[in-house]
């Protein structure tokens, strides 16, 4: 049973506005609660469907698969929805890899992304404000959990860059390959829009690397999606400095 | 100018049956329409609104705003769409770096994987009947044009795999690193569902590689997206056989 209000508040949160008022995100998927909440994320409450699995020691509010299709963010509603508090982020990163993210639009972009960052111990993301929201649904959905584990920062990365100490690199088209490059042991890796790659203002910000084409035809593919670009760098990058 | 019937037609080609039926599917964006043309697939008609810019040589139908976004597939369509012939693929691989695909489910992952063999000179994707159709709209969206250079085959794959001479190269979570394989100058790579890697059936049918995981704490992510899994091993793939 859940009220008309709370299927109000709950279908607010679609909006970025909301979830910034409010300070609360939604998150779909018996995996991603399970994950959050090990992580330590405050919960407000957990929806069920009737026929869903027990989130074990969790309490949770059961529902009809229709109230659950009505406040789902999916085509195929999961069974499982929690509204959580979002995080504040703390400290910024000074040494380590970490990822910065120059205006990235799409939300399962941004959500592979922190999830690859999880996988490759990537604790901190920068992101300028540009940048879709974190909490956005598709985002959220996208990063499997990884959400829990990544700190989030949204910031001013001009400003940033001239702060820290840790060098940059900076992801362009035509800059030398990043396999000819000497990848430091610390260091942010710069990203940039999915159109129109890292802003003018920023790409001096280090030294700049691309990764190879393969193509033989010259009409091949100009560029790679920014998720698997982010990919391949990071893998690249832990591989040759050994750990 | 667009009939009924045309759109009725344009429509149905949101489903995999009718595009089977037709030899006809759907795609949109002037950059995609173009790169289709040049790689000498059978356009049918170009749809595009009054503001569009002009595809020079190729006659076009003016459309309105509205009767756009009537037959678009995108939540905000980008004022070009075109009705294009499926292409019947020819003969199938014997060297070179091939991608086999066992299973997977989202439209998204394999239009990324087809971008990414376009990237890294993989001319030919295998997959088996269970994977996700080709010409869905949102897969030949997520190519960005690379659909007209990859050469895509449906097919039973132990029964492709008995036949090839060429090695392949299994994903699996618990194998060893890929950095510590040889890996070979043609092969297949094998990589599995979203949710459930590659089949069990499947499993056997050649060595068997994993991207090594960096995260520090227990917790961390247990999975790559296909797509990013895919990127970082044909990178590295094409890294080590240096060229």
């Amino acid at each position: 049973m859940i009220t008309k209000n709370k299927i109000k508040l709950i279908k607010s949160l679609a909006r970025k506005k909301n979830r910034q008022q409010s300070h609360l995100f939604v998150v779909e998927g018996y995996k991603s609660i399970r994950e959050l909440k090990n992580a330590g994320l405050g919960i407000q409450e957990i929806y069920v469907t009737q026929d869903a699995k027990e989130l074990d020691d969790l309490e949770v509010i059961h529902i009809s698969n229709k109230e659950m299709q009505t406040i789902s963010n999916q085509t195929t509603a999961p069974g499982y929805l929690a509204v959580v508090e979002t995080v504040t982020t703390s400290e910024l990163p000074v040494e380590g890899l970490v990822i910065a993210l120059d205006g990235i639009q799409d939300p399962g972009n941004l959500g592979t992304i922190i999830r690859l960052a999880d996988w490759f111990n990537v604790k901190h993301l920068i992101c300028n404000h540009g940048t879709v929201d974190l909490y956005n649904p598709k985002c959220v959905q996208a990063t499997m959990g990884s959400i829990a584990r990544v700190q989030v920062h949204y910031m001013d990365l001009k400003e940033f860059f001239s702060r820290t100490k840790l060098p940059v690199l900076v992801t362009e088209m035509e800059a030398p390959s990043l396999y000819d490059a000497q990848l430091p042991k610390n260091g942010i890796l710069l990203l940039g829009n999915e159109s129109n790659g890292v802003s003018a203002e920023l790409l001096k910000s280090g030294s700049r690397i691309s990764i190879p084409s393969y193509g033989e035809e010259q009409e091949a593919t100009e560029s790679l999606n920014v998720a698997t670009a982010t990919a391949i760098i990071l893998a690249e990058w832990r591989r040759s400095i050994g750990k």
